[in-house]
């Protein structure tokens, strides 16, 4: 195929896969998505990017990038495309301690850009359980959330800067470090969430964060999920705004996780409905420093709030993780999620957001929702609290798909009575695209499809996904 | 004329403002920029914004929003226009104290938004000089900065949901409330900062923060302004972050502020070349506490730094505010800074940052190229200091204009030369477009370009500004 040997002359035969090497790049992790590319590239440097789309564009092939391939939404099914991976652009090309940025490249692995931070004495915090193989550029592409965005926000706030490779080749340097700049449209929030529908985002600079001195991290069982709320409030103004991660586990969820994770245990003695795991930390020096009863200061704060809802018989228990390994097994229950979720076909998965007061509302109403529906139906969920960001899920009893829309519409009635998103933090891909035709401002989706045009003209990249198709609206 | 006839009809005849009556807005703040409008148009809701926006989309008129007409770049010229001005829509709609959120209407004036939010022990933390004029609508349209980014980030930082109209009248809903709401491209982020050029923003929702329980504030003066970023990073350790401003005026802003306000004094007995405006805050009850000393302990590592720089002979004097007049003493000396600047048609007014550590070496810079240029002109700066941005301002010695360019073209290679950027919180406006043209990555010129066409293709939102003019470049 002549396009195949133009990139091959570009970047070399071995860096353009295709048949059984391939494989891998046929299905992302959810196994619910397959295809077949053209054929996988992987350059090595922008100007490899550069040429790999200049020669799409002039055959008009589509283009799909992909990192770590972790998306949750099929956002990188690449069906007769060339997919352009940035796996071997993983350099992190500079850390700079005092200005608290870090600039990589975007196949970077988020826990090396977090390792390269660490050796500094910072952190990149954007946290969650792909870690270990998700790549910087699809967090950006998807504006990825995770456990910590309570405190630090979500991917686009971590970044000050972008590397863009277009559908035709050209590249756009928008690599600032500045925390002020206002040079006209801010094109780096377009392409921050594209899903890769805009071009190809190729580098970064990255905020960091000082590295905290101490974390404190627990787990506690309350009796009603409306009681977490005033618990939150409480630790963000005693720490001022010190709580990392506030992240809701129902009984149903520690129960499943038993099940399925070898090794994993019980979080306390009893069974509790309402399990939360709560991380509060600081940079402060004297947070560390032991008040009267020898308690470290941090700890203290939230010993004794904990105590207080226990005494006030709001909690029915609390552990405090009294070391790192402790704090991981606490850590590790949290981001076994995805793993004990996905992977059933015909189940509905959704990742909502409401407004903080509203997520026990949601959840009384959603159950009352989809039991009418599907009575034998199994529902599971857990939930980014403090973000007021939930991933819920529901089994239908019928496998045969029949019930996914009636579920998935029933769950949007639900929360969008409620001022929420029907999409928070894992992006639209193809398996949102329908609630995007239902559900999103019908202005905003002109508009969408207007920037979508004038950037992408012939609809090369990444075609098919986000943008609602003109039949389902 | 038959436009505004129509648009009389439809806001009432007294809301179409012309001649006389329309005075107040043939100029802005700086009274550099002087026009004459068709006519100045004031809706009172987002349907008569509609109506106002169809009638000049079918007429190919032109568009100007408008809000407190305090901006310092020309952005609201709008000769041959219709200006839409929002004083009208100046609605609080809401205030959700545990969600920490406001809605408001673009019309809303900045202070109006500080009174409300503080009656909820909460603040919106956007703050600078102009806030008593100031609308909501114009600071989201340029991204407005001010003395807490450091903090709390720029406007589009604290905004969470927009309401815009656009050219052609149509309403695009973007009001969530969410801190987690991934649905396709972020228009939200396209509308901050476009400067009125894509449509008129009509409402948002804001962020708010618990108000501090205590502020601690101090000018300190410094002999060598490489010693200020050591300072700012020991007080973002020690207090948690809590720095919410880190201002620097130079010996000669202390002197001109002293000659042009009546009843404005020398901040210390002795004069320093280098005098910081610094103010830490905390949330925490904890850091109201006295230490052994009797110091609350805010005040006490604010104290401690500073003499800790005296001892070290760093610093040559520090004062603490002993209470809200003196506090407010220290900032109606930084806040003067427009007053004292503006108003001098010939100057060259700049709005630059650099990277923090690259401050010191921007101004040696700077004086070098400028002192070669015009030897007897005179120059003034002020900064932000914790953001790296920097006010300058240059008077040449020749009033006729001749050594503007030159002047601007020497800041900005210095400014590019330091990885900065020539326009950092006043937006580009009118009297930017020559430096996007010259210092704007080309690519990211051309993807604006075509944005803007895509969303408004007649050209009729507030043309002429913020894009280069095709002949510029």
């Amino acid at each position: 195929m002549e396009l195949l040997d133009q990139i091959r002359a570009s970047i070399g035969d071995k860096y353009v896969v295709t048949g059984q090497d391939a494989q891998a790049w046929t299905r992302d992790w959810t196994d619910v998505y397959h295809w077949q590319p053209l054929a996988v590239t992987r350059p090595a440097n922008t100007e490899e990017v550069q040429a790999i789309a200049r020669a799409c564009s002039a055959q008009n092939i589509a283009m799909v990038p992909v990192g770590g391939n972790t998306g949750l939404t099929g956002a990188t099914k690449a069906q007769d495309a060339i997919m352009i991976s940035l796996d071997r652009m993983n350099a992190i090309r500079e850390i700079k301690p005092n200005a608290q940025v870090a600039i990589v490249e975007s196949g970077a692995v988020l826990d090396s850009i977090h390792q390269a931070a660490d050796a500094h004495d910072l952190v990149f915090p954007l946290i969650f359980g792909a870690r270990g193989s998700a790549m910087i550029g699809g967090n950006l592409s998807t504006n990825a959330g995770g456990s910590n965005v309570l405190r630090y926000g979500n991917t686009r706030d971590l970044c000050l800067g972008l590397e863009v490779v277009l559908a035709d080749g050209r590249v756009m340097n928008l690599m600032s470090e500045l925390r002020k700049d206002n040079t006209g449209l801010n094109l780096k929030h377009m392409f921050i969430g594209a899903e890769g529908t805009l071009g190809i985002i190729t580098a970064a600079v990255l905020r960091l964060y000082r590295k905290p001195l101490a974390y404190v991290t627990a787990m506690v069982g309350l009796r009603e999920l409306e009681d977490a709320l005033p618990l939150l409030i409480r630790l963000q103004n005693e720490t001022g705004g010190g709580v990392e991660a506030f992240e809701f586990m129902p009984r149903r969820y520690i129960e499943r996780h038993i099940e399925r994770i070898s090794g994993a245990d019980e979080p306390f003695e009893g069974a509790h409905e309402v399990n939360i795991l709560v991380e509060v930390a600081s940079t402060r020096a004297s947070d560390l420093q032991p008040d009267e009863s020898g308690t470290p200061k941090l700890q203290a704060i939230l010993e004794t709030a904990l105590m207080d809802m226990i005494s006030n018989d709001k909690a029915q228990d609390a552990v405090i993780a009294q070391n790192e390994a402790q704090r991981r097994s606490m850590w590790a229950r949290r981001e076994a999620a995805a793993e004990i979720t996905v992977g059933f076909p015909g189940a509905v998965d959704t990742d909502v957001a409401v407004p903080l007061e509203a997520v026990p509302s949601f959840l009384k109403q959603i159950t009352a929702r989809v039991q009418k529906i599907d009575p034998e139906g199994y529902e599971f969920y857990l939930s980014h609290l403090g973000d007021g960001n939930l991933h819920y899920t529901f089994y239908p009893s019928d496998r045969s798909g029949r019930l996914k829309e009636p579920i998935t519409e029933a769950i949007e009635d639900v929360v969008l009575g409620l001022q929420g998103s029907f999409s928070a933090e894992h992006g639209i891909g193809l398996s949102k695209r329908n609630s995007m035709a239902r559900r999103k401002d019908p202005v905003a989706l002109e508009m969408m499809q207007a920037i979508k045009t004038a950037l992408d003209p012939k609809n090369l990249m990444n075609p098919g996904k986000v943008y609602p198709e003109p039949d389902t609206r």
